[in-house]
């Protein structure tokens, strides 16, 4: 290897990217800066302009450059309805089908005790609090004057997310809102000898 | 998705680096911006010292932050050999073997006419000149009066780095250098039944 201090520092500093590991790195410095100087100081100037201007939703708790995000601003959205996510990736997700027209709160994140992440690291407070406020007395409004008439949990179908869901399912029953979980059950195209028995077996269970 | 027009920003910038799709991209900007704008920022401030400060030294044409290189200027390398190779990754992966002691010629490429990279796109003529330098009459030198007596290429085995090697020892034998290439053969600790045929047969015609 030449010297290159340059070259390791940035090859170092690009292994903190998730997924990347040391070739990974190294053969990423060496395009940026052999064919593509100018994606470099693009990429450069875009983290910057995104760690000093972005921030959280005050209402869905999603990365924003505004106050409130343009989904929560949206006078067409149904705010009746409030559908859980873990990241922006799956509420884009959740957009993409066009099937839903309500608000979204989005965790940034999910339970995962062996990571040390509890319910204080992701938005499970703040999420009980605009789902169910409290009036100026402390008390708990009565459940049939909230805006939010339905929760729709959906966190991924992993461990960590299924007991994500859980625990927000608990907190809000216990507060006297309507929870529902995205369905389980077969995937659409799918057939029925390649997909698990775990699958079936909800589908089965869930059958309407 | 949210608006987030920077988080979007920073994807597609993202997206700019070698082997990273749309998905990853959203997971990077995701990860740095929820959990590591120091990182970002980071990477952000490398990239920028790179792009400024780092340059092709003039001896072997690899990045390095000065004039020459510290390998080139190492007094305890042998001037006598030169091992072509097509990356840094690729001299650094000669490094590690502690089992070169000489100089290198770092070609940053490989021919590549499918991507349209000729001779002129990557070091050919730098490395030409280096090895058989012309005198102030503009003649070439007799090939005894060279630093270099013998020019050893490390190009990939692939039909690119081959191909390259070819056109660098047609090159350098018309000028009289000595131009020798890594052995093709049999990998270390590797069972024959899993070898593949191409690299057998090379094994067997070069048998020593």
């Amino acid at each position: 290897m030449a010297d290159g201090n340059a070259l390791d520092g940035l090859t170092q500093a690009l292994r903190r990217l998730p997924g990347v590991g040391a070739k990974s790195a190294a053969r990423m410095a060496f395009h940026l800066l052999q064919h593509d100087t100018q994606g470099a100081l693009e990429i450069a100037r875009a983290l910057e302009h995104a760690v000093n201007h972005v921030r959280h939703c005050t209402q869905c708790n999603t990365l924003t450059e505004q106050e409130v995000c343009v989904t929560c601003q949206n006078p067409q959205r149904d705010r009746s309805k409030l559908c859980v996510v873990e990241t922006p990736a799956d509420q884009a997700a959740m957009e993409r089908t066009l099937a839903y027209k309500g608000l979204y709160f989005v965790l940034m994140g999910k339970l995962s005790p062996l990571d040390g992440i509890g319910p204080q690291d992701i938005g499970l407070q703040q999420l009980f609090d605009r789902v169910a406020p409290r009036d100026a007395a402390g008390q708990l409004q009565p459940a049939q004057l909230h805006e939010v008439q339905e929760v729709i949990l959906a966190t991924n179908f992993t461990a960590e997310g299924e007991a994500t869901a859980h625990v927000i399912a608990q907190g809000l029953k216990s507060r006297g809102v309507q929870v529902t979980r995205l369905a389980r059950g077969v995937p659409v195209g799918s057939e029925l000898e390649y997909v698990d028995l775990g699958t079936i077996a909800h589908a089965l269970v869930d059958r309407r």
